[in-house]
């Protein structure tokens, strides 16, 4: 009788923390991972940062969760390598999107958790403590930059980084807004200074004021609920990177948006948003989405993130922290990241 | 005591119909307009379009009609020159917009009725005798294009041929869907054809297929309420010219859409469509808008009609037959553009 494919392909003894329900606690869990075939390479994992995808994942927020669910986008080492894997583990390598580079809308992506892997096996992420990934898959972190600094930009970085260059508002002297200043907007703030553009942060919350200026170096910041703030700010951006991911009005963001500016949306809101299309037309307008970035861009974001410094703010946890750090990252209690410190704190049961 | 605007700045007497109210009919109107200035030219209508938007404002639909309004873009000889004048008759021309040929997306913009001119009187239409407009806004036409059929392409023309070049839908073998097969719709898929692309017509109406295939030249038609049409298609579609001002569904047609393809919506439904985030951001598609062109394009869009011999299919009507026209345009009666034949109809009261 055949063997399961997870007896067969997964021959190798893991240990990380999962989801096992709706619940969203993560608990102790061993699990196995294959063993290295060609152009596949096996590392330590050290830091593995906790995205809010994580978070709508172990609570089966969309709806896709197949549990035991174990999450994380990683860092780790290989031979002296710093080396780390985002949010995919693979791709069919064929398609259109693949041939340029763009495994991430490839349609058969493969997540690094909560999907299943070319074997047939269910991939499981980096709260644990190795993996092993094709090479197509794994990203050089620069020298310069701290292993778990640099591992939320695996996710938040890749996430702002594409867009902004995709759509062209990577130029010197661009007007960039960036709506919600959490994991993502606040390395959007940063990359978008790396440009040269001038960068607009819209939030809810007047208490981000300060350190959106002082720290993150944005040159200016709206409180959406101001009427006359947004009103004087009218037809002034050139484009907008939202990272909100609760339902809210695009019409005050269209209204700051010059003609032909661009809404790029890089937060999931579960519902729809109501999209009023005179305001498009009028001004040749455009609200677009954004996923990720490829393999070869997410190194190139890792590379210029490095000759500019560019690391996000994070707060380091113990493994068995996860828990709380999934209550405070819900009602959005961080600044502006987690890391899990899984090198130090994970211990086999 | 001064004069008011009206009397000074217009002299010459000027008739037409014009509606007077939001019951949306319209009858005989005796009005004025100005002397010619410098870079004005005046000239006698003889055909005038009949558009969509017209049926808005003459019911003030979009609640900015000021009555008596009397609608309708142009079409006229000026001594012995073909010449034809769109949707709007002024602008800034200092703004970026402006510098760039966009008066369209001017903030000043002066539409060619139901709008306060720079002199501040108001302006009226081509459903009446002559008019006078900056030179800027007067387009030539073709020798080879008949006039009665050339008139609605200075606005169902230029709305679709611009999306199409600026969204880079004009490239030979590009999938370019169209949705509605109306006034829009029809001239939307002659001009893809002769960019070279294929197209797809996307429609509510199954009776519309033989019409788009065989006398419009389409490659293929779906049903959209056909569920098996529409899975079949999904992802084969670069863009989507929209041209549909119903409230209507956007998933299907994102699903239509490859990854980074583009909606692109040039019919104004009243009220927001609901707009999906998650189809957006997992294929880095987008909606946008698009509200006609600029004169330089105007002008381009006009010799590439004229070169492929692309006219819209007209109906010709005599003046008096506009409220019944209006009736008809209502319950989208007309293949595809009604034509008023001003010249040998327009009696004057």
């Amino acid at each position: 009788m055949a063997k399961a494919p997870e007896e067969e392909e997964h021959p190798v003894k893991a240990f990380g923390w999962a989801a096992r329900d709706t619940s969203g606690v993560l608990s102790p869990f061993k699990f196995t991972r294959r063993f290295t075939k060609d152009e596949d390479v096996s590392f330590k994992i050290l830091y593995c940062g906790i995205c809010h995808t994580d978070l709508h994942f172990v609570k089966n927020d969309w709806g896709n969760s197949t549990y035991p669910l174990l999450p994380g986008k990683v860092q780790k080492y290989k031979v002296g390598d710093r080396v780390g894997v985002g949010g995919m583990v693979g791709a069919c390598h064929t398609c259109e999107s693949c041939e340029n580079n763009l495994e991430n809308y490839c349609p058969k992506m493969i997540l690094t958790y909560n999907a299943v892997d070319h074997d047939g096996t269910k991939t499981y992420g980096g709260y644990s403590d190795h993996m092993v990934a094709n090479e197509r898959y794994i990203v050089r972190i620069p020298d310069n930059l701290p292993l778990d600094a640099a591992a939320p930009l695996l996710c938040a970085g890749i996430t702002t980084y594409s867009p902004l260059r995709y759509f062209g508002l990577d130029k010197p002297g661009t007007k960039v807004g960036v709506v919600g200043l959490g994991g993502l907007g606040h390395v959007a703030v940063k990359f978008a200074k790396a440009f040269g553009a001038m960068v607009t942060v819209i939030s809810t919350s007047p208490s981000k004021k300060q350190e959106a200026i002082e720290d993150l170096g944005a040159d200016s910041f709206l409180v959406s609920s101001n009427q006359d703030e947004m009103q004087a700010a009218m037809g002034t951006l050139d484009g907008i990177i939202d990272t909100v991911s609760a339902v809210h009005a695009l019409v005050p963001l269209l209204f700051l948006l010059k003609s032909h500016g661009k809404i790029i949306m890089v937060g999931a809101p579960e519902k729809p948003l109501e999209l009023p299309v005179f305001p498009l037309i009028m001004g040749r307008k455009m609200v677009a989405g954004s996923c990720s970035g490829g393999m070869k861009e997410t190194q190139e974001m890792i590379n210029f993130a490095g000759k500019h410094n560019i690391t996000p703010k994070i707060e380091v946890i113990p493994m068995d922290y996860v828990n709380t750090a999934m209550e405070r990252l819900a009602r959005a209690d961080v600044k502006y990241r987690f890391v899990l410190d899984i090198g130090n704190t994970l211990k086999a049961a």
